[in-house]
């Protein structure tokens, strides 16, 4: 499966500029991460080491030390609070495979088909219980209340997915507050908490809060369009997985609603009853690039990118910024 | 004051068709509509129908119309709805003309300069209770709820507005929020009552609430732009009405943060202090059209108005969706 994404890739933007400007800051992340996985049980440390060690971007960290950064924060709670993030990233990412019944995750296998769907859980639910004990350490309340209403959002929203019937006929507004909560509120959390510990005034919180809000949302949408384009070797998960897995996503919603008749049949057969053929998937991207549904979606993305940087433009012009900006146009313009 | 806004208006999209098609049901909406507003206190037909007859679009109205007919609807029960989305929009202006201090609504002056204060809170009052009557008549509980909600909604938004001190560190997330809530609900509202009367599946009531709802977003933003870049006469109210009274919308939301320092200043100055030199209006508009903040307004208006088109697709092709999808066109490219 080597279908490529039809959209264009402006050469040069990427995260690495913002990467080698937290990178001191994310060596301690790191050492603050492995140090809290340590436990005689163990399984916890195998079960969260075989996630936290494969090599995913650490976005979400690294922007709660970019902002911190950019905030003129010159304390050492933002490290911890990063941290916690990342926690609360990996519980959930070990708690969603378990409730798609995942196989794959970053390349490898799935916690869950390694050590079962019960490990999974529970490690997630200690990674947790951890994220909250490091924030609680920080001694910021007003952080803790970002982070811990975060956490509720993100599972109310799984909850809410949970319980709508697979439903291809979701409208775009519904599939956005899926998305907010699911993904862009922690990306939003991880943003604001940068400002809050540097006691900067509301109005640069709610900036920092907006851009995390608004990556976020482009970040999943992207993410959306590569899952029927991308490579399954950069992935690091197959193409197709989301529709295999019957996962009403943006490309499918624009597709369904701008197809026919028999397009839709075909959609709710594959997605909402699960009775895929041999060449479903390829039928499903070649509907999706007859209606534009995959650059569309990018076009959406990039709405949501440019806000996301006007969010920003509050604060002076310097590098930090600079790579924050720089990662905006990553997220909506990478391949992979 | 003769600025033209810079954006391209296509030629031809207009909400001739839409009117045309609903013509012969908005005759007796108007009907229903005076007939509401007898009384024997003489000042409330004279309040209410100086307002009611002063040439306003009735585009809400005409979306109940409209969404009754693409759901194939063959009963009365539209026209009394959207009498009565008629009557929750103009009690609205009523009240934001107290709210806001206005002198100048549609071209005339605005009913509290004529009666006062008190009558134009009062008269919205009475017209507000008509409006529930008329919803009560029609005996659809599910529509009820919706308009009910959706008058709720609205006042909540207004005191949200009106709570918030005036801020021009506002974020594009927070106005957006106001716009859902303050103007784009009562789209959706009166949309989604369409579908619903005519009992059509959850799903298409869904759509044509998604279609009113992103409608709403586009058609606020762009009389946003409008305000700084329309002409008077066609506006039927002055250029610089929402800068004169310190309004925040998205063009400033967009030139303040993309502003420098003193840019900024001027913003605060003119707008949370009222200080308002002869110029400064001009200034304003000078500092949007350097910042691009009128283009990008109309950009972010055409995403919503992408949104809006792609809820409708999921109804089969028809004059009246035809007409439907043109008005979205008007919308986000009229001049006026």
């Amino acid at each position: 499966m080597a279908v490529v994404i039809p959209f264009e890739s402006p050469a040069g933007a990427s995260v690495d500029r913002l990467v080698s400007h937290v990178s001191s800051d994310m060596t301690r992340v790191n050492a603050a991460i492995l140090s809290c996985t340590g436990s005689e049980v163990t399984m916890i440390p195998e079960v969260a080491n075989h996630l936290i060690t494969s090599g995913g971007k650490r976005l979400r960290p690294m922007l709660t030390l970019a902002m911190a950064q950019l905030s003129g924060y010159e304390g050492d709670g933002h490290v911890k609070l990063a941290a916690s993030v990342e926690f609360m990233h990996t519980a959930t990412l070990l708690h969603d495979d378990v409730v798609d019944e995942s196989d794959m995750r970053r390349g490898k296998l799935a916690a869950r088909m390694l050590w079962g769907n019960e490990a999974s859980v529970l490690v997630g639910d200690f990674l947790l219980g951890q994220a909250f004990k490091l924030m609680v350490e920080v001694g910021s309340l007003r952080s803790l209340e970002i982070l811990s209403n975060a956490a509720a959002v993100i599972a109310e929203g799984e909850v809410r997915q949970l319980a709508a019937a697979k439903n291809t006929a979701t409208t775009e507004d519904e599939y956005l507050a899926v998305v907010r909560a699911k993904t862009a509120e922690l990306f939003a959390a991880a943003c604001e908490v940068g400002p809050v510990v540097a006691d900067l005034p509301k109005a640069e919180q709610a900036a920092c809060r907006s851009f995390g809000m608004n990556l976020g949302i482009a970040f999943q949408l992207v993410d959306d369009a590569l899952d029927y384009g991308g490579k399954a070797a950069k992935l690091g998960k197959n193409v197709g997985d989301d529709f295999r897995e019957g996962k009403i996503t943006l490309p499918v919603v624009l597709a369904f609603r701008r197809g026919s008749d028999s397009e839709r049949e075909f959609w709710r057969r594959t997605l909402e009853t699960g009775e895929i053929g041999a060449n479903d998937l390829e039928h499903a991207i070649a509907l999706m690039a007859k209606h534009r549904a995959l650059d569309d979606t990018i076009t959406r993305a990039r709405h949501y990118g440019a806000i996301a940087r006007d969010a920003l433009a509050l604060f002076p012009d310097c590098e930090i910024k600079q790579a924050l900006e720089e990662a905006v146009e990553f997220a909506v313009s990478r391949t992979h």
